[in-house]
């Protein structure tokens, strides 16, 4: 049993009442009216192709409270909206200029932001230092100097720029609207769109999100600093491909990881990725080693793999966060699953402790003994929700269960004349009763005081059964628990909070 | 470049024109009639159930060819079959016997075995040395040789049982009717159940399976033996809790690997696992260390994880068996994922080499500068099918290149009018399109002699995108053509097939 409550965490009431931010890049985030220069004639995209600037703003409704200007001066209308030959010929004022155009006309661009007096400029726009051509890298650090001089912060080039859901704002489409509490910072912009669809579709939201490219300007160091302040930001994460001004940014992820816990990934970790990442963002990756350092010393936490960093985001965001001991009860029906979760958490550096003999008894009370296991891993064969229930209960009030593992749908009797239902409401009858036993999970870790923690598990890779885990998952994290793929990667997240607790003794506590 | 040519392999056609098996354990596999004692009342279940023998019999329309008979004194008739009071009242001959019945009564059931001179008992029926419970050892000792004595075979207890395609008999439902390559021996029914529901789903296709729990008669070293020796085999594969009769077991494993690739699962590799497993079939784990230096003397391969199992099954059954060198050419959109994409493969020991100067040029002939990579890996945003095959044309022929991994999906061109399709059309067009496209990489694979491998990458979970995903993974399984999850786990399989044959040196080509 542990005490370590766990309140849920409701990311999306986070932004409603959060104080103001006098951060100097804040009005960055609030881009009063936003230009799209060089925007192509296509229709709405909704199959989320990365030049859709315009298709991700106007699902998000942004030109319903803000100005939205796309520029092309061979149309004069696009999606419904005025499109304007240039950005001087757009209504005042424009905060927020994305540019499409190519390259070559950067140049010319970057004179009419400052002759337009905007207050960013997001350069989508790619070859420059990232080509490796001298001639590009000079022209990328005069144009940045030319922005600096007329205070215009540079987004890019070669990124994808900004997600900033209470204002509307959105680079790809189908990011959650709400806004939460997760703030993202990423060099790549494909990697921000995986990271954002992968988390929201587990129910993580976010403050904002930043793709940034090659950096020319705005740097990981100025996006931590930023994130450190965020009264709307409480857990941070991102994705790096190289450190700049690497004193810089030792001192703001320290700053940042005191404060809020914060994930990094950092790609480009062996000869290929860092060759990969040097032609992808103009990034010299440096040593892993230095990286991994930094990182324990800040106390910020490293993820090695994308699945590690989502999972650790969704980790920090449920009670997951305040497992605080390698004691693993696992409740799961099916021996020879049962034996290989068991070695999977060992393998994390947990422990499958065995149950004491008042758990072991007060199980066999209503557990029949052919082909199941009363201590841990516990694999009942129990039918019905009551005893399951029963089951949950008893072992997360055993003295050595620190988190209990349970499949994710096991609750919630099914109804055994539902296939013959229209595919509709059979749809909606299994989320249903997946949101039924996520709340049923959540209700128990309330009531007994240790952390839960959901597996999905389907033989099955039918609609049904995929629509019916994406519900557990959205309703379990919305109060507080965390659903993972599988025990494997359940266990390594535990695991990987379990050490970084370890290293930041000495540090403020975080929660 | 590489001129291991990479013949596809359908499994499918293995059976018909086997030449008949004349080991002892075969007619095990042609039961001519089955009867099941204590079947329950349940009505044909779609979910799976495991106690559902007789829907998974009557799903491979098992009954159309050979006898099935329900035995169960509550009834008269079951889904439409004659019901029988006891085994003695069934017609003759009766070749196998499922045991659904509890332990109590399996003593009465193995007097009626020998009475009707049956020629094996499966014993789905738990409750026997698993318990650890020393009266009930030896209740399972005093049954195995009763039924020994009179030639009987046993399965289990505590097991699933036997799934014989080519003779329609199965334990589950959702198992593929056409019979294939691959052999599977499992402890575990809930395993052996995902192995082939996951296995299925990725084109692979199965010669025989026996789920054999706690192993009293019927043991590993005896189906190793047969798996060896049996001409429908070509790829082996096996889930372990403990290994009995330790000799014979090596002694077997060694001939199997020797002939046929041979890959080993072993569940309870730590104190957790290993205690779950003892509870789960009543298995003694050992050591891992032993297993591991077993199974590289036999020259098998032992997966570490039940996603490792699935891979090697999935490699070794395409041209991922063939690749012999560690250079990987990766085609991929998106530099962020690209980055991440390298490091996952040298993290598997295998390298992403520069392209020859020569390649490099053929390929900026077509592809632009900005925000593209014509070194490896790949990142091109070619857009159309004809420069996309172009593109992995000139990379495929390249030097450096042992293998080319490349996106599912990115071949086929879309017709924008398609989303105001019914959904029923758009699924079966998306599928159409996959189709299309592993066939296309399969062509490349033919006319260029260096092995591809296919990376399912959707970043939408949406039906359409996974059920093109499947029928993608399943045309290229047909046409010898490897589909993986993601990276990583390519990597890993090609990785672990390389180590695999290197260690092999000495003993003879498998391929």
């Amino acid at each position: 049993m542990s005490d370590t409550a766990t309140g849920s965490d409701d990311g999306a009431s986070t932004a409603a009442t959060a104080p103001p931010n006098d951060h100097p890049m804040d009005p960055i985030f609030h881009p009063r009216a936003t230009a799209i220069i060089g925007v192509p004639s296509t229709k709405r995209d909704s199959g989320g192709a990365p030049s859709s600037f315009l298709g991700a703003l106007l699902e998000m409704n942004y030109e319903e409270n803000h100005g939205l200007y796309p520029v092309n001066p061979k149309m004069d209308e696009v999606e419904g909206l005025t499109c304007y030959p240039s950005l001087l010929d757009t209504p005042d004022p424009v905060d927020h200029v994305i540019s499409m155009v190519p390259a070559r006309v950067v140049p010319m661009l970057v004179d009419q932001c400052v002759e337009k007096g905007v207050r960013s400029l997001h350069l989508f726009t790619a070859g420059f230092a990232e080509t490796g051509d001298p001639e590009l890298v000079a022209q990328e650090e005069a144009m940045i100097k030319k922005l600096t001089d007329a205070g215009i912060r540079a987004i890019g080039p070669n990124c994808m720029g900004l997600y900033v859901p209470s204002e509307r704002v959105a680079f790809m489409n189908g990011f959650p609207t709400e806004p939460g509490n997760v703030f993202l910072l990423s060099q790549s912009g494909a990697n921000a769109g995986d990271i954002i669809h992968g988390l929201a579709r587990r129910g993580v939201r976010f403050s904002k999100g930043v793709s940034f490219g090659n950096g020319a300007d705005v740097k990981a160091h100025h996006l931590l600093d930023y994130a450190a302040s965020d009264p709307e930001t409480e857990v941070v994460v991102g994705y790096m491909e190289g450190v700049q001004e690497g004193r810089l940014f030792f001192d703001a992820l320290k700053r940042c990881a005191r404060v809020k816990p914060t994930v990094i990934l950092k790609g480009g970790i062996h000869a290929a990725g860092a060759r990969a990442a040097n032609s992808h963002t103009g990034s010299l990756a440096g040593s892993i080693e230095v990286f991994e350092s930094a990182c324990r010393q800040a106390g910020a936490m490293r993820a090695e793999t994308m699945d590690d960093l989502q999972d650790l985001v969704v980790a920090l965001t449920t009670s997951a966060k305040n497992v605080d001991g390698d004691g693993v009860v696992l409740v799961s029906g099916g021996g020879g699953y049962a034996v290989l979760a068991s070695d999977a958490i060992a393998t994390a550096g947990l422990d499958v402790p065995q149950m004491p003999p008042d758990t072991v008894e007060a199980l066999r009370e209503f557990i029949p003994v052919a082909g199941t296991s009363v201590n841990n891993p516990i694999d009942t064969n129990v039918r019905g929700e009551e005893d399951l229930k029963r089951t949950l209960d008893i072992v997360a009030r055993s003295a050595p269960a620190d988190v209990v593992f349970t499949n994710a749908g096991d609750l919630g009797d099914r109804d055994p004349e539902e296939e013959d239902l229209p595919r509709e409401e059979r749809i909606e009858r299994a989320e249903e009763r997946s949101r039924h036993a996520a709340r049923a999970i959540a209700e128990l870790q309330e009531s007994t005081g240790t952390p839960f923690v959901a597996i999905a598990r389907s033989r099955s890779s039918s609609e049904i059964a995929a629509k019916a885990s994406d519900a557990y998952g959205l309703e379990a994290h919305k109060h507080g628990v965390a659903m993972f793929p599988n025990v494997a990667r359940a266990a390594r997240a535990v695991g990987l909070i379990n050490t970084w607790r370890a290293r930041r003794k000495g540090l403020p506590a975080l929660f």
